[in-house]
């Protein structure tokens, strides 16, 4: 089973923002900017692109509402979207608020955030769904 | 006009993957990888997220179709996917073939290749779609 996975069953807490059928989405402990959220398919499926067209479509919709949500109340240019995959062998979008295009680099320092600033932050976009 | 839509129209040449009713694909002449294309929808939207539903699940539904057949014929561990927004005022989806997570870094030197390379790659993918 996949970190993600028990992180969804709820066997791994986390900043939980909403889930759907196909999908569940929660902040990145490591985020790149404030509000950098993980939208991660119900599936087990390692790459993205091995997803079903069905599965693909109903993420990426919901992806979509997040991301709306996120531009709403982060203060940012964007929200950029990033797919990388080699690090949890379990797909996911990165929705990361992004004011320049360097924002949205994996090499860059991530954020240390608190327990606080974390639940003030999911609790934003939750209210902004 | 975007230089987007002035290279699904024809009047900017470009090395062409696919296109249909909702979106066109083709190889980004700065590429960080060889296999980096772009998918942009054929209405110009600045932001992404500005997509009606139906328009953007066409668009992720093309651009999956194309990574996959870009994984067939270029040689990675993946294929990355970021949309970043902040150069170009109309929406696109970057592809690219990726080893390691710095590959999907903008901040990467870009390659120059030749026509003729671009032209062999683009008919590669094409072939595989």
């Amino acid at each position: 089973m996949t970190i993600f996975t028990k992180i969804i069953k709820g066997e791994i807490p986390s900043y939980k923002i909403a889930e759907n059928q196909h999908a569940y989405a929660f902040l990145d402990i490591r985020p790149l900017k404030e509000g950098h959220v993980l939208v991660v398919p119900k599936k087990e499926v390692d790459y993205i692109f091995d997803l079903d067209d069905e599965t693909w479509t109903a993420l990426h919709l919901f992806a979509k509402q997040i991301g709306v949500a996120i531009k709403k109340v982060i203060p940012c240019q964007r929200v950029g979207i990033a797919v990388i995959g080699l690090e949890v062998p379990h797909a996911h979008i990165h929705l990361i608020p992004i004011d320049s295009e360097k924002d949205l680099s994996f090499a860059n320092k991530r954020l240390s955030l608190s327990e606080e600033e974390f639940k003030n932050i999911a609790q934003k976009i939750r209210e902004a769904l």
